[in-house]
Order: structure tokens, then C-alpha cells, then sequence
């Protein structure tokens, strides 16, 4: 177990405020890139924050105007030309290992999404639990257009349940930019805000699920991954399972001596 | 095999028209809660339904204006308070098992919700097949408000695929109630209609099931289960096998010959 | 591997320009119903497809109005009747083997859908990677209509990930029309254009992924069916394998080098 407001990374901006980490990159003029660097510094900071003991929801944040414009053209495409296949198949899976990471967290991940967020940016905001954005966010799978198929990082697995197979196949197939507007009513934004309100919408979310019962939206989490492939009958014994788990915290205990007393509850974690 | 029409269940109402079942709690002014007895008694119901020889389509219907608001506070979760993981798990596996009689009956279910469809009443909604409701229907995953998580009788499974990986993951975290247009939008609900003709237009949904090849229907439903998880190849041939054993009904008989007749065919279900 | 520019099928319409290959039914008075004979063709045609060195889209289009009225009443169900389980299984794997062929064939398959696409014609759209129909296109999984099940060729598998388990489900127990407005809504139809229009907007889409790097495209088009039934884990893994094959192709180069030229990549798909 570990705290993790102290920490300063090399390669993004990170700060903790009411239990709410928020992440975001930090080369805002080129629209922040990833680079090999950051890839491995997040991928690690997400892996750390699976133990976080101060931390219970994590906002993955903007920065002047943009998200995240993907893995950079001089920085990681550049070198990855001509590598051998060991070392490229390195690389990809440092890149599905953030998402592993992110997905193994175990603590919501809210993605707040100003300008662009594509390719491996679109990807960090598929592999969030909650998603909101504004209304001139571009978000584009464009791995196709470096001439790279569009299984990068889960897109294959993830994006079809969350828009439809149909339209999954043809923002991979194309890697043409899904609107907001588009994002919203497939289901890929939960919702859309004004710039000027997003991050604001964005806290207030994260503080909604961080007054919730943190220990519960973990268990949340791990089976909406873990139930990804069971069978039906499968599926409901592991949340006949995982939710008597829940039955024996104290925060249930709280919220059924909240209703009697016609208080709301407050809920502590545990 | 068994039949239906003459049972009267004590905690639930039950009634047989027309090879339709339909099932109606009966706790109006609370807006219909379930019990431990109700949870089990609807169980044990949903579970002898696989054998009716008389009902092919059951309609799950609201009454005195709500559908059902789910595990009462008073009769259900006050009493799991502190239990030991032996009977809290005795008690997530019998609501598990009401999901999976409903699953598992072979018949089409149609729930057609009026007023409040919350937790419990959220999910029997969920694993309903097909899903009418009211412009005014309230329904909330609300688990994550009495301190839960929101993987409860399969909802971590079945919700993504009814509306979408992101939307199910908001509702499942915040516990909010879904808009009776978000969920026709989102396809939760197949359609909307007045308070005064919902129970009509569901009974007119279940006659038009009902008059159709009802054994086919059966299969239709096992397939849609079966297949939840498996390849698309092993999902073609499981396809081909089922698809082969309703070649071999009289329905499909049937069928053939009233279109040569240019007649509307009649199914009998054999 | 093989040129099938050349080749001239029995019971369908075939030609090769610009790489994209276009099929086409051709009983237009009857709107292209298939037969045996145009079933086990088309299922030999896409299994051909996959070696086919002078191929790399595939458009299947409609004629004279229409695209496909499924499987013929007289040339099929009235043989089909009374046969026994040998032959019918036979009949039914034939057909998957079609739906298998062409998610086996390794190249994006764009159905362009003018008037109906019923039965198994609503299939061949929906075993398509894309889809693009007219406004007034209707499109039916009607086999419930018949005395069949839903499940036929995939559909129980495949419907429910295009669209939801809700409105698949509607549409697998009545068999009644899904109108093109509500099928662009629910993901089905990726787009509506005019009939006037319909085939240019395919073939420019058609166009636009043949000029992408078409390897990558195949290698998506594998994954995207190949990770259908995966854990979320297992699926990350095998896009670090899927991509980092790709990145050994020369698209990828040309796609670095063309960048830094600040140039348009010109794809040759190897």
C-alpha cells in the first residue's frame, strides 16, 4: 500500500485533491503527444495506483485544449521503423500494458476530453470507465492512416461493445474522425460539455463516485472486465459471489443505517 | 410437464389468458417491492414456467401505476446486516437464480413498466427479452446507493450488451435513474407508450409471439443465451445445428404450405 | 493464390475494377432470391476470396432495386420440407459455411442495401463489415415468419453486437421490418444515401480502403472477429502480436517516410 499525492512524474502532470488523482500530459503546444517515456511512466503510475491508499477515483484530464494526440511521429513511429520483431513486439505490448493497467487499477477512471484525442489518445479514453468530452472533440482510431491495422491496445475487443460492431469497424477500418456529436449518441461520451465547464463536470463526477462506496465501484469495476467473456449462468455466480463480498463492508452497513435514520450516508470505503 | 393457469402463488399475482402468462407483483402502495419470500416463490415460478404445457409468452406487468422498486429496505436488507458470507451468499445466489429461471424458462418475457423499475426491479426489467415502458418509467441500478456494487444478478454482463459498455458503466457507478427516452435511445426500451395502453401494447406484443412458432421461439431464446460467449464460428454451426431441429417442426410444415395456399399460416408450436 | 478478375460465376454477377471486387444477385424480377446453387457459389466465391492476389475490397450491391429476398420459397423451403436431419444439417451448415467464408476471407466486405435485404439477404448484410443502405431499404430477419428460429447464420451471435440484445432480440422474435432510419440509429446501416447514390458511396468507400494499407486491413478485419469471444487480458495480448506484425510491413514505412516528406502515403498493402 502506497501514497500517492507526493509523487511528481517526469513525463505528466498528476495532483490529489479530495481522493481524486488527476492525470494529464504536459506537452500542450504539440497537443501532448505520448512518447516512449510517458508510455512507461503511466503504464507504472497506474500500476501504482492499484494500491493507492489516497486515492479512490482517478480524472484523466486535458491540457490547453487537447487530450492527447498519440504516440509522436519523431519520437516512437520514427525509431519503431525497421525494428525487430522482438523489440516491436516490446513496444506493443508496453502500449497494451498501460491499458492493462489502467483496466487493473481497480479504481474508476473518468476521461475528460478537450480537442483531439487519437490514436493511442482515443485508446486511453476508450480504456476509461466514464467518458465526457466537448463539443468540438476529435476523436480518431487512426492507426489505419500510418498504415497500421486498428487492433492497437483492445480497440478490437473494447470499442465494439461500447459502440456497436458495425460502427467500430468502420472508425478501425477508416480511422476517420467520430464527431462529438456522433460520440455522444453511440454511447462512446457519456456526455458533452462546454470547454469552459468540462473539467469542473468532470470533478464533480469523480466526487460523486469518490463519495460513494469506493471499496463496491472497485468491485464494479473488476467484474465489468471480468465478466467481459463468461457465460450467462457463469456471470451471475460471480456477482452472486462478489456482491455478498460487498455485503460484509461497513459502507453497507452505513447506507442501511442512513435510510432508518432518514439520513444519506456517508460512505468511508470499507 | 405441468400446467400453470390454476396455480395461485401467495406473493405474487398470476393469471393465464390466451397461452400468455402474466406475473404482477402485489404490493402497490410500496410501489411493489420483492421479499425473501417473493424473490424465492418467483424463482420456483419462473423455473416450473419451462415445463407449462399451457403458457408460451409471459408478460412481467406493473401494478397501481409501478413496476418494482426492488429489495425492500425493511423486510431484505435489514436483515442481511451482518450476516455471515454463508447466508449472504445463500441469499445473492437465490436472486441469481431468479435471473437465471427467467433465462432459462424457454419462453419470451415481456416486461412492461410502469412508474419505478429499481434495483431488483431493474434487473427482472433487464433480463426481461423484450422491454416496454412508459414515458414516465424510472429505471436505477441503484446498488452503488445502499453501498453495493453494481454487479448484481448479472447486471456487469447483460446491461453493456442491452445499451453499451460506457453507458452501463455510468449507470452501474452512480447508481442515477435512466430517463425512460435515454433508455428507448440507448435500446433498453423496445418502446414507449402511454400508462393506458402499456399493458395493451404488451399484450398485443405477447399474442403476436404467442401466435407465432412458439418452439422456435424457445430456441430462439436458448441461442441468444447459449451463444453469449462463444466463437463466431462455434456460434455459426451451434446455429445451424438449432436451425436444423426446427426444419424438422410441423410450424415449418406449416408455413410452407400456407404460403403456397397464400394463407396466413396458423403455428401450433410442434 | 489466384486472380479471380477472370472468373465468371453461374448464378451471380461478378467484376473486378480497381481492386475492389463487386458481387451482385441476378434475379432481379424476384429480387434476388438465392438458391442451393447460389448459396454453395457465393460460399465458394469468398472462400476463394481469401487467396485472391488481385482483390482487396469486396462490395456486395444490390440490382434492379433490390439486394436480396433470402432464400427462394420454392427453390428452397419447399425442398427443404420433410427431409431428413442428415440433409437439413447439411442445408443449414452450407449456409454458415457462406457467413464463415466471408468473415474468413481477410478483406472488408461493404454491403450496398437498395429495397429489401430480408431473410437470409439480411444476413449477407449483417456478416458485412460495412454497411450502407437507402432511406427506403427494409431490411427483415424474418425466419420466425417461416416456423423458424432467430438463429439462423449467426444471427443470435452477430445481431445483438451490431445493435443490442434488446432491439436484436425484438427483431429475432417477430421477424418484422427494421426501417433504414431505425437501423442507421441502432448501428445497423452506417450510413443512408439515395439509390441514386447508394453504389458510388460504396465504391468511394470501397476506393478510399482499397488505397489503405490493405494487409493491416485484413489483420484488423481477423481480429475484430478473432477477439469476439476473448478475455480483455488475452485480447490486449494478441493485439501487441497483431500490430507488431504490422509494423514489419513496408505500409507502415511508406507511412513514416511519407509523413516526414509531408506527403500522402501511397499504400501497397505488403
Amino acid at each position: 500500500m502506497t501514497e500517492l499525492a507526493g509523487v511528481r512524474p517526469e513525463h505528466f502532470l498528476w495532483s490529489v485533491t479530495d481522493r481524486i488523482g488527476t492525470v494529464r500530459l504536459n506537452r500542450p503546444d504539440r497537443k501532448n503527444p505520448l512518447t516512449f517515456a510517458s508510455y512507461a511512466e503511466l503504464r507504472d503510475h497506474f500500476r501504482a495506483l492499484a494500491y493507492a491508499t489516497d486515492v479512490d477515483v482517478i480524472v484523466f484530464a486535458s491540457n490547453g485544449g487537447n487530450f492527447c494526440s498519440g504516440g509522436d511521429v519523431h519520437d516512437i513511429i520514427g525509431p519503431l521503423i525497421g525494428l525487430p520483431m522482438k523489440d516491436l513486439l516490446a513496444f506493443t505490448r508496453m502500449t497494451g500494458d498501460l491499458v492493462k493497467a489502467m483496466i487493473g487499477c481497480g479504481k474508476p477512471i473518468i476521461s475528460a476530453v478537450d480537442g483531439v484525442a487519437v490514436g493511442a489518445g482515443a485508446i486511453i479514453a476508450m480504456a476509461s470507465d466514464l467518458r465526457l468530452a466537448t463539443p468540438a472533440a476529435k476523436c480518431a482510431f487512426l492507426f489505419t492512416r500510418v498504415g497500421l491495422a486498428g487492433c492497437d491496445m483492445g480497440a478490437c475487443a473494447m470499442l465494439p461493445r461500447i459502440i456497436g460492431q458495425g460502427r467500430a469497424a468502420e472508425l478501425l477500418y477508416t480511422g476517420r474522425v467520430m464527431r462529438a456529436d456522433e460520440g455522444e449518441r453511440w454511447g462512446f461520451w457519456n456526455a458533452l460539455h462546454a470547454p469552459e465547464a468540462l473539467e469542473d463536470e468532470a470533478m464533480a463526477l469523480a466526487r460523486r463516485l469518490a463519495e460513494g462506496p469506493v471499496f463496491a465501484h472497485g468491485i464494479t469495476k473488476t467484474q465489468l472486465n471480468q465478466e467481459w467473456n463468461m457465460g450467462l449462468e457463469q456471470a451471475i455466480e460471480a456477482e452472486a459471489q462478489a456482491q455478498a463480498i460487498c455485503m460484509q463492508t461497513r459502507d453497507f452497513d452505513r447506507a442501511y443505517r442512513a435510510f432508518v435514520a432518514k439520513e444519506t450516508p456517508v460512505f468511508r470505503g470499507d
